[in-house]
């Protein structure tokens, strides 16, 4: 096995209701298993489109992994066209309908005829129990080459993958090792990165490509070494890996696909501090970072939103004056705010953002994207100004993400 | 014009580093302006690969929509295929690198090589001029065929869309109208809903189709119409949609691509009732959720992130013996929590949030995904036990949207 290709079904993911969240699940995994995917095709419910597709990729990799369509609505009709594709009856398979009646049952759904029907399964595939979800995988092998069939619904079709379809193409055997290694970068531009790192062939020297990322969060590099061995890709891994740490360690917040709360997570656990976040124009959007991480409660104590100049005052005791006097958008406010909150939780570290996320409540002397962030601890207080005119979720995000990269590097002492 | 195809250049992508958002958009607007999106593809930075793919594609489709490979770094070589294709040179741009320059001196970032080379552009390409970023979009058309190039920043994309690429395609002339009509339902079960709804034959009538589009965050109703003109399509989609509301009104939250919060900010706005928010399991996530909505400072006085236990008590005036009794994670806590809440902040409602987001810290008493989520009004305290037994992120955003919809309701008296 060295070759595969994904197709995605459903008019809801052409239109752009939907993002393929699917697809790059299944890259993802078949990389690391050292499965290029050459292809990623999308196409929609309807069932000449869908022949078409199977009829032009069958074959011309070694697994086509194909998701969506499966559910019990009338829209659904992969399977009618799996099994015309084979040639095969649909048949009712009883350990599939058991399934399904005993996970309604348990969630006192009540079983539907729409329901029964997805226990039916092309005869002559390979039936993979869906024991996350009413409709099952299927998977055909024709001279050597794998068909795998998985529902739409994300966790589903991840359960699936991780259960069955990864293993059985591991015992098909893989011929090669592909490692990505990532390392993520912020607060600093792709081409001022490009540059600092230099010459990209001195780097690599042919025995690894290098990609540039950006996004709202900063820029990823990703290296992607192919190898005899996962020995020999480690260590092509490693070398290049070290060369761009000499120069560029200070942007470098986590190597591998952990985000920056992550990091920063590990950080706080690892030095044993605790933080709290006083937040304005980010609306929480920190504290949620930091609680999407297993175990938060041990270094964060709390974080409040204080919308509201009343609130500022009454909760974090921002002097009123303060506030009439400079206005909320101000670098004394946000270092109040940070005091403020530290002070309140009784935490080693306090942080802050006051600012104007827009589209609208700019000025002349304070745009929308102005931002102040405010960093309270024993050793004192910072405050960071940035203008990131964007729009309001992004603008939320580059800030959310300048803060918690301001206390990484506030802790490493960078 | 008809029918497109969307070719997204990038192993980002396909390894499923980065999802495929840019097709989300290209697919959204160009349904939106009649033009049927037949297929989207994804294909690697290599030069073969993108090679074959035009070649396939290229004349299937009345439009071919290609975004990625056009930065300033070395893997970016979508610009050298695109000439090649076309059989062009590569020559320089003036008006271009006029941008490039003016644009890296307003951001003090200083002009490099690889920032000149984003002005070549291939000959008799028509130049889509990039006012948001370095690398100019491309437009070709041969026998009335389109073939358009563009930057997979998605911003940058998005306004090279709106601002050049649609307007050509209406002005080529569109021969349809496709109407998507989106009725976004939570708190019910897709099976349930389809059976609620009754025969979909009759619903449609053969005039529309009908899609059923679960998440984490309910049941979205996709009626998609063709029609001759636009008011053929909206009578068909009012008719259609009418029919659903009539069985299961409750349950929509809103018509139209409007998330809960934004329809509940709406609702608030209109009421003029004010809003505070206390959470603990979801995390900040409720006040990001609201505070995502531009002008949520009218509605929104303030929220809580009281993740620890004397936090509940500093802030929200919980009782430490109702804690120490009953646990954080208990009905009583959580009416206590959004009365105190709503309290402090001086607002119409309260809501809050206790529960176990897991992975860890489930008992058999108290398992993982067990949530109490209180609202406290004029009217009284409503406490609503659920179970949400799912990973980490999802469990926090189940439980956000039912506290969010537990208001809708609240407010509408459903």
């Amino acid at each position: 096995m060295k070759t595969a290709a994904v197709i995605t079904i459903g008019d809801e993911i052409l239109i752009g209701q939907v993002t393929n969240t699917n697809a790059a699940f299944i890259g993802q995994k078949m990389s690391e298993t050292g499965i290029e995917v050459a292809r990623t095709v999308v196409v929609g419910d309807n069932y000449d489109g869908i022949m078409k597709v199977f009829r032009e990729y069958f074959g011309q990799y070694d697994a086509l992994l194909v998701t969506g369509g499966l559910g019990p609505t009338h829209d659904d009709i992969t399977k009618k066209v799996v099994a015309d594709f084979f040639g095969a009856k649909l048949v009712m398979d009883d350990r599939v309908l058991e399934n399904v009646r005993d996970r309604l049952s348990k969630r006192n759904i009540p079983m539907k005829k729409v329901n029964e029907a997805q226990a039916l399964v092309p005869e002559g595939c390979e039936v993979l129990m869906n024991h996350w979800g009413t409709a099952p995988g299927m998977l055909f092998e024709k001279e050597k080459k794998f068909f795998v069939v998985m529902p739409g619904v994300p966790h589903e079709m991840q359960n699936l993958m991780t259960e069955y379809v990864i293993p059985r193409i591991r015992a098909a055997g893989v011929s090669q090792v592909i490692k990505h290694r990532v390392l993520k970068t912020t607060g600093i531009a792709e081409s001022s990165l490009f540059e600092l790192l230099g010459s990209v062939d001195d780097l690599l020297d042919g025995r690894a490509k290098l990609a540039f990322l950006p996004s709202q969060f900063g820029v990823r590099l990703r290296i992607t070494v192919k190898a005899g061995s996962e020995a020999e890709a480690d260590e092509i891994a490693n070398e290049i890996e070290s060369k761009i740490r000499a120069r560029a360690e200070k942007f470098i917040y986590s190597s591998g696909e952990v985000d920056l709360e992550e990091a920063l997570a590990n950080l706080l656990t690892e030095k044993r501090l605790t933080i709290s976040v006083a937040e304005s124009c980010t609306g929480g959007m920190i504290a949620n970072r930091l609680t999407n991480i297993s175990g938060s409660s041990s270094y964060f104590e709390r974080g409040v939103v204080t919308y509201s100049n009343k609130s500022k005052t009454e909760v974090l005791r921002v002097p009123e004056e303060l506030i009439s006097r400079l206005g909320a958008v101000s670098e004394e406010v946000a270092a109040a705010m940070a005091e403020g909150v530290r002070k309140i939780s009784n935490t080693d570290i306090g942080i802050s953002t006051t600012g104007i996320a827009g589209p609208t409540g700019g000025t002349p002397d304070k745009p929308v994207g102005l931002v102040y962030i405010g960093l309270s601890d024993a050793g004192g207080t910072i405050v960071k100004k940035m203008v990131l005119p964007d729009q309001r979720l992004r603008f939320k995000e580059r800030a959310s993400q300048a803060a918690l990269e301001l206390v990484r590097r506030r802790v490493l002492g960078l």
